[in-house]
């Protein structure tokens, strides 16, 4: 007997197998529910509310005994009273009777801010895929060679393309017609000059690539006239795997776990480019049909789950990407809908935690060309780190795990509407500012400024103001001695600091920075600070002249307290840079030079992958670095830094 | 309204729309009607006889009004008595109302006989798909090597491949697991040693291959080991195609002129090609997923319909190709279902009407490499020709038009159960004696033989043992004073010649050759002979020493009678010999050996390819060829011939 389940507020109903848990069952109705930990009860974020009752209207009467009963993990994560106004998590009850549920609009997934490109870097545009305008000769009964044969000869005369051409299936299709219109003009579509991927009558419609980063969270996708360069138009969504999972291990597990995973994993990402698309070619009123090239960029797991190829591995040590080399695929055989001969470029990955998105960034920001030492943090849902000095580079991945992110932060969420993304804390009062994304203005305690929760950026904020403002240590642990009310003890006996009451927030609840919410946030900055180091030594250099933040996340940041918390090495703070999505512009830079997709096979090549997990030292390094910052010596411009550091930067 | 139509003997029944054609309700009936013309009202074959009355037990009444008037087409072909029964052509007649309508066993489709490979060639084994066994080394954490670049080093230290190999997609997904299992041992696939289409873990399936000989009436397969090049199992089926029209005009003026045209044909032969797979690999007990790779010859239009390609140009001078060189794609792209990384390879062809079958004919005969003057004659439903001297080659198509396949022949049939196959005609009583195919035993007057009417090698029988016994002239017109009943004039006013009385045969009428068969034989006779005149001229040659039947029809037809009516120039009748299907060796051996696609890829461009409608004495040439024989200064063996020839061959 399937069981009705409802939905509130969406109002999504419909019939699931006894024994689904809730998470399935919202998914199966289209509702999304936040579960950044793939369902594995590990993060209590998706908490959903049974409304007991008869409803008439619904023909169900619903109460918590339609649900299996509380287990451990909920216990862990739900508070007394969440408990006894049947509060769940979603991942954990599974489905015996008829019931409906609320759920709370934190635990709802919502939209996301994302960063459109903004560095225009300029290169010698030579893309894959170019156009040629021929007159292609008739034949005769006395000149009897094919079609093809003088569509050849025509090419290589006017534009000395090689005899080795050959025609891709779909032009092929395409031939004896197009070349019978308009008296034998026709306009070639090749890619590398040495496959014809189409072929149109006449003038032809120009050639349009698009470059995609693919992030575990974020897709941003940039439409490309592949013979000017220009970005038509640019579109980015919501990974739409989330629902999966939000990190990249959780989607592993989910792949590998259930027979079908892979695959729901693969459509599910294919869908969302395929409707990216969609909003790129309507946003540029042009016709689908015109994309003939792809550049795809995404961390190594990303890319499997794209291929449909299993992650698997990837996951277990020794973490090997079945592929590193750039790959060529078509569009057609992933079940992307662009043009039937269009083609697919992914770039190199150094490793299986070092992607292809991180050789993009590299190509973008060419650090191996630069004279200064620099550092590239890249911090998306995974943190990779790459230091070139002199020609050189070397990268590693931290785990970081996803704090910084707002993942297992009790109020942390995503730089979404309504997430506290800047907070300054007067060293005097101990009174709070913060700015909350979707308000222009700053806000302070008693004037409702619609917080929901605290994203990245405002959680490395809160860690460093309470550092300069003495209300945590050097060591991260609470000062309990302080003349304010915003310092205390919860119900669970820990110590948390309030950055915003209950009446200015959303959620009807404080929002609070937790003991255990610094220690994640310390956790993270160890793992970037001790990586660096590590590449530091690796490459015998004693100092970092520039640092580049590469992301979304980096251009968020305020660098001066990202710096006075230790998240890496020391460095001038003018020479801290953000640089946005260099991830999407190195992808858009392969889309428009062959020259760049060279340079991107020689530098993942050439990189030198340090593997942390095989230095002995590793677990002492990282567990210093966890200090608040990482010591003077460490922080020569420690002084001029807390100086520095403006109240609401 | 829909109207209810009903085919007997089948009895299947079904609704159509008003206005739809009786062949085409055929075809959505799956009833199998003749059509050699393609539903043009050219041939008069399609005849269906309307069963009028009220049928209870099928909810009917049937009557000639239930379907439109009687076309001046159907009034050529059908005799008065035929109208009176309300015979129709199913091309002509279009359903108004209710039908119930009987198909005669002559209108009827039938299955082919059709040859199977006689020739088994001795050839280096070399083909395009190859099979190595290697282990692929484990990875580590300090070996951060992919596992495609492990696997690719394993390739290169155990069997030298080089480090250019590609991985296709299908073979990519199977990586990761497929190294994991059997402790890394591993078998690859490869094409050309060039790209990896498979990858199984320990000892894998061994790669089949299967050449196709894809006949505008027979499609003839072989199932191949390409390890060993043993034929595992062969299967042939009529082209389904065939209900579309018998001959490549037919095709592609349905092509054409209807819509879906296309891709119906292209849907249809792609379904054909599928099933004879089905056979293929249920008799050889082995898997789809082991067939790697197809050679698949045809004539020229028979391979752009297989492609979905327009064939529309190859009807219209100057008749070209979209393309001649030989083509490799992938077995998905065009919906053939076997493994999902399977290849296909075309070969290559010489022009419009000389395709890649006749490029099979000649690296299965090479002549290029015989010192003999080789003609090859190659009559399938079209006439292609090829004279080899001095390793040289000029090949040229003939317009035999579709006689000798036994179509616009009064009771013209193709080689299928009930043809008369063989016929002889005794000089002094004028008696025949005659063979059917499927019965052991000649047949002679009085006795019932189940005779359907004649296929094409009993035609040239008839008419060659006609001509030797005086019937005819040299003219090929009737002896009107002759002591027999046999030699009459019919309703028509036209004379003709009984071979079988209605009472030996199966159809319950006299079958006959008619005065206008005689011509038709005469007419494809001719183009074959002037055919071979010209290239005899062009390569400076005066005489043939040896004449090489390739293809079913060549083996089944009496080779002194072909000589003896003049079918091709004279030639010793001990050095004229069948090779019977020839294209499909070619298939064979293409499918088995890299060095034969390079061989035809060399013989395609060297071939000379000679247009007869360009030479400007061709028609006077053409008509004096029609002579039975050519006369005796062409025929300096005639005396010989006539002499040797058996009474039963």
């Amino acid at each position: 007997m399937p069981c009705q389940v409802v939905f509130q507020p969406s109002g999504r109903r419909g019939e699931v197998s006894p024994g689904t848990n809730l998470l399935d069952a919202a998914r199966q109705l289209g509702v999304a529910i936040k579960s950044p930990c793939g369902g594995t009860g590990m993060c209590g974020k998706c908490k959903v509310q049974v409304v007991t009752g008869f409803f008439p209207k619904l023909g169900l009467e619903s109460s918590p005994a339609s649900l299996t009963p509380l287990t451990g993990e909920e216990k862990k994560y739900l508070t007394e009273d969440e408990i006894q106004n049947n509060y769940r998590l979603a991942c954990q009850a599974m489905v015996e009777g008829d019931v409906l549920l609320a759920v709370p609009e934190e635990s709802r997934e919502v939209d996301q801010v994302i960063l459109t490109a903004r560095v225009n870097r300029s290169l010698q545009l030579n893309p894959a895929v170019r156009q040629y305008r021929v007159k292609c000769p008739a034949g005769s009964l006395a000149d009897q060679r094919s079609d093809w044969e003088r569509l050849q000869q025509a090419l290589k005369e006017e534009y000395g393309l090689s005899g080795d051409l050959t025609l891709a299936y779909p032009a092929l299709l395409q031939l004896p017609a197009g070349i019978r219109q308009q008296g034998g003009e026709v306009t070639v579509t090749t890619w590398q000059d040495r496959v014809v991927l189409a072929l149109e009558p006449g003038a032809g419609r120009r050639p349009l690539g698009v470059a995609v980063d693919l992030g575990t969270t974020t897709v941003a996708a940039y439409l490309c006239d592949l013979a000017t360069g220009e970005v038509l138009s640019t579109a980015s969504a919501m990974n739409p795997q989330v629902r999966y999972g939000e990190d990249v291990l959780s989607r592993i597990t989910y792949a590998r776990e259930s027979a079908t995973g892979l695959a729901e994993l693969h459509e599910t990402i294919v869908r969302g480019l395929n409707e990216l698309l969609d909003q790129l070619v309507t946003t540029a009123r042009v016709a689908r049909e015109q994309v003939m090239d792809l550049v795809i960029v995404g961390n190594t797991a990303m890319q499997h789950l794209l291929l449909n190829l299993s992650p698997d591995y990837l996951g277990q040590a020794p973490y090997l990407p079945a592929v590193r080399e750039d790959l060529n695929l078509k569009a057609r055989d992933l079940g992307i809908n662009v043009h039937a001969a269009a083609k697919i470029h992914l770039l190199p990955v150094i490793g299986g935690f070092v992607g292809a998105d991180h050789v993009a960034v590299l190509i973008a920001e060419e650090p191996y060309r630069s004279d200064a030492v620099q550092l590239i943090v890249d911090i998306g849902t995974n943190g990779e780190i790459a230091l070139a000095s002199q020609g050189k580079v070397a990268a590693t991945s931290c785990a970081t795990g996803p704090a910084l992110e707002g993942a297992h932060i009790k109020f942390g969420m995503r730089a979404a509407p309504g997430a506290i993304e800047k907070v300054s804390i007067n060293p005097d009062t101990l009174e709070v500012d913060y700015k909350v994304i979707g308000r222009e203005e700053w806000a302070s305690a008693g004037r409702p400024a619609g917080a929901r929760g605290i994203c990245g950026s405002g959680i490395i904020d809160a860690v460093a103001e309470l550092f300069k403002a003495g209300v945590i240590s050097r060591s991260g642990r609470f000062n309990r001695v302080l003349p304010t009310n915003r310092v205390r003890r919860n119900k669970e006996g820990k110590m948390e600091f309030v950055i915003a009451w209950a009446g200015e927030t959303a959620i009807g609840r404080d929002i609070t920075i937790t003991q255990s919410d610094i220690r994640a946030v310390q956790l993270a900055k160890a793992a970037l600070y001790a990586g660096a180091r590590y590449l530091m030594a690796h490459m015998g250099v004693e100092r970092v002249d520039e640092v580049i933040l590469a992301g979304a996340f980096g251009s968020y940041i305020n660098p001066l307290n990202a710096l006075a918390i230790g998240m890496f090495p020391d460095c001038l703070p003018e020479k801290i840079r953000a640089v946005g999505n260099a991830a999407g512009d190195g992808a858009r830079l392969a889309l428009l030079s062959l020259e760049k997709r060279q340079e991107a096979r020689n530098i993942a090549r050439q990189v030198h992958l340090v593997e942390t997990s095989l230095e002995a030292d590793f677990q002492e390094q990282f567990v210093q670095a966890m200090a608040l910052p990482h010591g003077r010596d460490a922080f020569p411009h420690l002084d001029h830094i807390l100086k520095l550091v403006p109240r609401s930067a």
